[in-house]
């Protein structure tokens, strides 16, 4: 279990400001949870994934003293690039980076559920097509919907995901799950607030890919 | 028709070595070509090419005396990645950057040939399709196939293709290919010669993504 347990993400204080640094730290141990995903045509996802969190790093790093929370990001862009934003910069890569968080979020909470399709009850296409539909199908025209359910083809067994999980290692479903709740704790809320501040500021976009 | 012939290839030496900095300098124009076909899907096969190319020319830029040709760069890997050769570093980018360059030689020779499909004439899946069973197709496990047609699809028109190689200026479609013809000559020299240090280097592989 110590991909998840490995990188907590931290409770958030009362006022749900995102420490970037903490962020940026336990996300960027995400990209490595899309190579148990097997085939390579994951690597695509993943390196999309990893390019937004490069550009919030890139950002982050110019003045990691200005930037300490996430929301000191996006209202720095707002003030610097105020024709183009929110399509721009760091505020763009945690507009989608969010997306995929969630989806991450809701795949998990989902398995964590016991939802199922009880005529396969080895496989996760239910899982992660409630996953899709709630966290990015909006967002993608019919021809990456259409790239969506061809991938979905490419999705692994639940138990060879939950062993991936795990690292490796054989451990009881049950208890892959009970880490997959722990871990679901502080990872909801943080995704929660990224959603919260995008609307607070009116950040968000609805355009398709 | 300045994306195409701004960017010329140069005539290979009689040696055929492909000299690298004028090889990147050339290649570094093709990743904006996919921007010309549209929609976002095609985002990706950009950055995957790109990545080859920035793999390549981070190898060359740590000693540029040394790396004269590409050749120069293959052999040096050979020695010092025994093990894994030819499955690493700049060698597995070119190899893949190779094919990605030779789906764009046999889509761009077959529209100056005047292949296509009589019933819809300013469509250019054929030579598309075309281009990609020669290229392609064989290095990809049977989900990419499917997402291949898939994305296919989404491909332009051959007016508003031949008119996006032209930046966006009306030209007549015959002075188009001819400059396309023109252009083809040394790259497909170059993407040819490439292939035949891989054949006499035994540096191809043909696992499938
Ligand atoms: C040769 C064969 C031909 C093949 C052609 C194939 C083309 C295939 C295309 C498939 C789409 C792959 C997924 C990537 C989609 C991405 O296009 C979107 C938007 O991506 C964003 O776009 C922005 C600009 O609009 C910025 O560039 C962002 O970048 S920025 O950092 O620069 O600001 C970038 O992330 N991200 C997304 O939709 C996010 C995706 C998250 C995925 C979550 C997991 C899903 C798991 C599914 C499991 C079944
Ligand atoms: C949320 C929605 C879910 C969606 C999930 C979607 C997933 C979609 C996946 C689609 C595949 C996209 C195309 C990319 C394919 C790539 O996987 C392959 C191999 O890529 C190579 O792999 C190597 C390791 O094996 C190294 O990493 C190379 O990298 S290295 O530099 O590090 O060594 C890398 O280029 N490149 C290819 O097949 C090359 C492709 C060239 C394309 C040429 C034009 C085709 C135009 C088609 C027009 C119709």
């Amino acid at each position: 279990m110590s991909l998840l347990l490995d990188n907590q993400f931290i409770e958030l204080p009362p006022d749900k400001a995102i420490n970037t640094k903490l962020f940026l730290d336990a996300v960027s141990h995400i990209p490595s949870f899309f190579d148990c995903l097997g085939p390579n045509v994951f690597s695509v996802i993943k390196s999309d994934i990893n390019g937004n969190i490069m550009k919030i790093k890139g950002v982050y790093l110019k003045d990691p003293a200005k930037y300490v929370s996430l929301q000191d990001i996006v209202e720095a862009e707002r003030e610097a690039h105020a024709a183009e934003w929110p399509k721009v910069g760091a505020t763009l890569a945690l507009m989608w980076l969010k997306r995929g968080l969630r989806f991450i979020q809701i795949l998990l909470q989902s398995l964590a559920d016991g939802e199922r399709d009880e005529n396969n009850p080895n496989l996760i296409r239910v899982n992660v097509t409630k996953a899709y539909e709630q966290a990015l199908k909006k967002y993608h025209g019919w021809i990456v919907q259409k790239i969506f359910h061809v991938a979905l083809l490419a999705a692994p067994y639940k138990s060879n995901f939950l062993k991936a999980l795990s690292k490796g290692e054989e451990v009881k479903e049950e208890d892959c799950l009970i880490n997959v709740r722990q871990f679901l704790v502080n990872y909801t809320a943080t995704v929660d607030a990224i959603y919260e501040m995008y609307t607070n500021l009116n950040a968000e976009l609805d355009y398709t890919v």
